[in-house]
């Protein structure tokens, strides 16, 4: 079995890669082959039992698409795009690569083979985000609340969501669209996303440094690990597609955790001492950015369909440790 | 006030183009010139106190959006698509027409006067359809459902109204999307479409026609006049739109009737021998396609915007009499 990954050297296209290489299994299939592309090229790990290739790829080049699919992959995991605030400022640089790069990857797709009887029908698992929804909000978001984003990055992920629904149901492709929590705890630097300080206010006082709180604790967010993340997009890429009819794009499961409740957490694992690193600092802006997001969802259509995540916010702490800190406590932050 | 009519020579583009004749005033002010396009050219009405022009373009030409508003229409009425049957057989022709085309005049209105300071911002009002909804359905579909489209015209209409979200939220355009119900009673002689037996068992048995029946007489479904239609776009015309936000697509009010409900209306507005001309004729494809409609709507946002329908049947049946049959009934049918 063959696995692509459009967008490899992110986060979550990192985890996924390693997951695959510690267990080479989807859907009862043995992964043989791993193609890893993106706008610069991935690390290409060392696989003793597999191919694998890394390659730098732009999907808002039009001859990407059918490079990216020249020996048909059997699965293609694209995690591809323009960012949030990057789409937001260059409008038809989101436009290019967010909606007309992933129409061309569809468009390749279903033109390869057409006229030789050998069509190519690949299973596509397209990396969505529940930064589609926009307020109103009701207190807990069910799976078929209009999605009516406030950003380009939201228009653009829901129109390749229904591209990919409207693909699928004519049998030109076998896609399936997961949006996804905001990933906690992110491993790295702090960066500069209005949802940053969600993973700092756990990810610096770990390691002994101090992290800033820009909102009150009562803020309440939906979170998933990276583990998590990468586990969603396992189970797409080898789950039964049958009963997904012409809803393809699914809320993936997660945890609603208010900050309060993320610091009582981090006061469990590591001890007051890493509390006290985190620094209120209320930050007006990323207040009213993140007063704008969704706080809890249904999400069970999903969870029907086998996705699972972490149910306590210690849980997302743990893998933390285990994945990113090997699996140990750094002396300044352990009681 | 200068209107454009995309897609005029359609039943709604007709009704919206004699709205305006019969009174010329859009939201306070006058309407002075009405151009009129459609994929072959419309017919130019005589009107003496304004300029009307009639013209052929077709919006799946990448020339036709700069030519369309190279003299800025303070008003875009945007009727013209590819239909449903149409869009599912030709997949690329649908794309090209309903989503690119859509998206070529709105990229045509951004860029015009963007370097000289000089900017153009219309008010852009789109015809979408409730046919964007696609089952399981509540028994009534509140405002905030989300779009599963079973169609290709489904998704290239919602496609259609996201981008009228963004492009309005960046202030390059005033869109607005209508989601409109079935048109009933649709004028005009019967045709293929799946719905059209809706406004059939009406239309035929008032010129004294036999009409077939092709479902259960309990089948429920969601309906606004030709004349409704029309004062739903001239409304969305002249409205302030300030309120909308970042959602600019409205689910239209109507009135949801069962095919019994409809045939009391007759009985009571044209009597027992107009309803003796309903024949049963059970056809199981056109209750099957039926049957994945939805029933009911909320249309909550729309009504406390001012837009307006019937309320009851026969208010429907009564418009159909005034404005097709000259305000009285032929004598086949009057009992």
């Amino acid at each position: 079995m063959h696995i692509l990954i459009i967008g490899a050297a992110g986060m979550v296209g990192r985890k996924i890669t390693a997951a695959i290489l510690a267990d080479p299994a989807i859907g009862g299939r043995t992964v043989t082959a791993l193609s890893l592309v993106d706008v610069t090229a991935p690390q290409a790990p060392d696989w003793p039992i597999g191919r694998v290739s890394a390659k730098a790829v732009d999907l808002g080049d039009p001859a990407a698409p059918a490079q990216l699919i020249a020996d048909r992959p059997d699965v293609i995991i694209h995690l591809a795009a323009v960012v949030s605030g990057d789409a937001e400022m260059h409008f038809d640089k989101g436009y290019r690569v967010n909606v007309d790069g992933t129409r061309a990857l569809l468009d390749a797709i279903r033109h390869t083979g057409r006229h030789t009887g050998d069509a190519y029908n690949p299973r596509l698992v397209f990396a969505s985000s529940l930064a589609i929804f926009g307020p109103p909000f009701p207190n807990r978001i069910p799976d078929d609340f209009a999605p009516t984003p406030r950003t380009s990055y939201g228009i653009q992920k829901v129109i390749a969501e229904l591209l990919i629904n409207d693909y699928s149901r004519k049998g030109m492709i076998d896609g399936i669209s997961l949006r996804l929590p905001t990933i906690c705890v992110r491993p790295g630097k702090p960066n500069a996303a209005a949802s940053g300080f969600f993973s700092g206010i756990i990810r610096e006082p770990l390691i002994g440094q101090p992290a800033a709180l820009p909102v009150p604790d009562t803020t309440r967010h939906w979170h998933a690990s990276p583990r998590s993340a990468a586990g969603f997009f396992l189970h797409a890429a080898g789950m039964d597609t049958a009963s997904l009819g012409h809803r393809r794009a699914l809320n993936m499961p997660g945890l609603s955790a208010t900050v309060a409740e993320q610091i009582e957490a981090l006061r469990a694992v590591a001890g007051q001492g890493a509390v006290d690193l985190i620094r209120p600092a209320h930050d007006p802006l990323v207040a009213d950015i993140v007063g704008g997001w969704g706080e809890d969802y249904e999400a069970s259509r999903a969870r029907a369909l086998g996705f699972t995540a972490e149910s306590n916010f210690e849980d997302i702490i743990k893998v933390h440790i285990e994945d990113e800190l090997g699996a140990a406590l750094p002396a300044p932050a352990a009681q």
